[in-house]
């Protein structure tokens, strides 16, 4: 994942306004259903497909799995196709115990009963505050109104899911395929808890392409991997993190397997809707002021050159010198030595936006004023070269500021 | 590590004003060297044995050492007697490549030649900036001032180690053992980039005691793994960290060995001047608020338990709830859940000093008033049950405020 574009083409076009809906045959329906926020703001979202869709998911790895997770796992490892999903914003329905798993069954059930469809057919997702029971009879209430107005603005459900978000995070892209047009939408919400593993992050992507599931199975664990995985804020794992992907397949294309010539066009086009949500995830964090991509490169092994990554994106001294303006790359070398790559502190090079700060383990030439001209750009780059290897990892990443501290410090 | 001294009576005295000259035979001389503070504050310190010491050292772990560590290390594996410690603050001579080594040889060998010591029999600390060359002709000459001044002031060796610590910190306890009196005295700086493995962290002992020197070392590693090792502040692990002990045997007890009666009192004695000096850097962390033990208990290893303790030490999520005087269990949930121990979800149990908040995985019964009470001390413990073997492990760490983050965005 890069900072900046490359300058190549891109094999797909940007839609203006592009939402979850843009793709043919999906509709959404997002109300104020009063879960916790009230006063007028969108928090129960239904987004569904005239037809049952092909589905790929990924799900956080924390071992404390909010209910809704727990069900759509189970629910995935059936793996039929797939109607919609369901979701609220302001409790996460996670430690809620066996009434939480309940809960989040009846919201899926009661769902896919409010548009016609199998209750196996309909996945659930939740986010908010941890430990408390959903209010189930204002979720039942919000589900059938969403169901009686389900249509084609997708955009209040990209609003429906944010909880600190800012902003509504969504975008649509489009291609051709065998005389058909293929569009791909994603929506995401983040904020707090962002690290890879995922985190209180939510995405949900609908495309009408037509493809079999193992090949979109395929594409998905390869885009997560390369963006919203590669993405951190605070170095903590949420415990309702999930990705959902429906392809509906009513863009009418030869259906997309590995032998198809637009196959590799799909994964690039579903890659940069991803990257963008992560992107978006990313300048959206709490309180943040810069965003640094920090790239570890001449590892010894790719192990290596992820560990050495993380450990600078999770330091609190680096993040606080980054809000500061501050080039200290002595936090860089500290932050590197004490991560499980092995490194040779007389072989490290250290640039910023390509700029050397620090050449053979050692303070470069480079006038101090010429690195902290970076430091102080909203975005730069960060990269340390540890020339033992090939192993190469990078992240994007935020500076930790006494903003992010006061949103945090109460719920 | 507890927050609370058992109740127990402790089996030596705690002296009034106890420093480092507190046990028979050393000396001590810091002076202001101008290394980096000027104005009259001391940053240059000379600990002196008036005989050849036995010695125990540990250092930093982070694969990027400071060059006076490395002179360290390779001097305690020729592992004879040693005279005493030169240290400077305002500069941790770190990234400073072989002109760096060169100086951390030089300042040894120039403060033995002062004492009238072999150079071998002395050993350097730094700490302060990383990447900066030390001035050299003002290290020797405060080198040369501190030799001509040394004196049982030991206090001020506790001051001209203090880099952002707001305060000197320093002990003595004092205990019989075959009709002679046994002193162990010490001092230590902390303050910023505190965590397990040690941090910008030096701590220096004195003791009179006669001890061979397996004995001591094995006393010193257990103590060290027991104290030093169990507080975290920001979980950065710095380039400088060391702990020195010296045992100059004038107290003139016979040496203390395994067999030896008074052993025991020597290794408790020893743990509760690092304990105590540990406590008192997490009570000096930078802009801290709140100081929390952290105890998991019933893991499925030792191992487990450590993993879940760290990650819970180490969430910004929990550590700004702290701040906030919010009893935000979720986040406990959270964190232990991306740990490497074992979970089960069901069965965790989480008090605050004792009153439980989380039972089986859920929202106890206890008022959320009584949980908030606790959190709003100073100073509490959070214990997480897992229930799922006899692992335990526990640490001492501190809220994340806005001042932290302040305090740190520049140098």
């Amino acid at each position: 994942m890069t900072t900046s574009d490359s300058s190549a083409p891109l094999p797909f076009r940007i839609l203006d306004k592009g939402t979850l809906t843009s793709p043919r045959g999906f509709r959404v329906g997002a109300v104020c259903g009063d879960i916790k926020y009230g006063g007028g703001r969108k928090d129960v979202a239904l987004i569904v497909s005239d037809v049952p869709a092909e589905v790929a998911a990924t799900f956080t790895t924390n071992q404390v799995k909010a209910a809704p997770v727990r069900v759509c796992l189970r629910r995935m490892q059936r793996a039929g196709k797939m109607r919609g999903v369901i979701v609220n914003a302001g409790n996460a329905n996670a430690c809620t115990g066996l009434e939480g798993l309940e809960n989040a069954k009846e919201m899926a059930r009661f769902a896919a009963k409010a548009i016609g469809a199998e209750e196996r057919e309909m996945l659930v997702c939740s986010t908010g505050r941890i430990g408390v029971q959903l209010p189930m009879d204002k979720v039942r209430k919000a589900i059938t109104y969403a169901a009686s107005i389900l249509g084609t603005d997708g955009h209040t459900a990209a609003e429906a899911i944010m909880t600190t978000d800012t902003f509504p995070k969504e975008l649509a892209v489009q291609f051709e395929a065998d005389g058909a047009t293929i569009t791909i939408a994603g929506i995401a919400k983040g904020a707090g808890m962002i690290h890879p593993k995922m985190a209180t992050m939510l995405s949900f992507i609908t495309t009408d392409a037509a493809i079999d599931k193992a090949t979109l199975r395929g594409c998905v664990s390869t885009a997560v991997d390369n963006t919203f995985n590669r993405i951190s804020i605070d170095g903590d794992t949420s415990t309702n993190d999930t990705v959902i992907v429906l392809a509906n397949g009513q863009a009418g294309n030869t259906p997309l397997a590995t032998d198809h010539p637009q196959l590799e066009t799909f994964q690039k086009a579903l890659q940069y809707v991803m990257k963008k949500l992560a992107r978006m995830i990313v300048e959206d964090g709490e309180g943040i002021t810069k965003i640094v991509e920090v790239a570890v490169k001449g590892a010894k092994t790719m192990r290596d050159a992820k560990s050495a990554t993380l450990c600078v994106a999770r330091s609190l001294l680096v993040k606080t010198s980054w809000c500061g303006e501050d080039p200290n790359w002595g936090r860089l070398m500290d932050a590197i030595g004490y991560s499980d790559a092995r490194i040779r502190e007389e072989l490290v090079d250290i640039y910023y936006d390509g700029i050397c700060a620090v050449a053979n383990g050692q303070p470069s030439k480079t006038p101090f004023e010429e690195i902290r001209k970076v430091a102080q750009k909203k975005s730069f780059t960060i990269t340390i070269q540890l020339h033992l290897g090939e192993g190469e990892y990078s992240i994007v990443t935020t500076d930790l500021t006494e903003k992010y501290v006061e949103l945090n410090k109460g719920e």
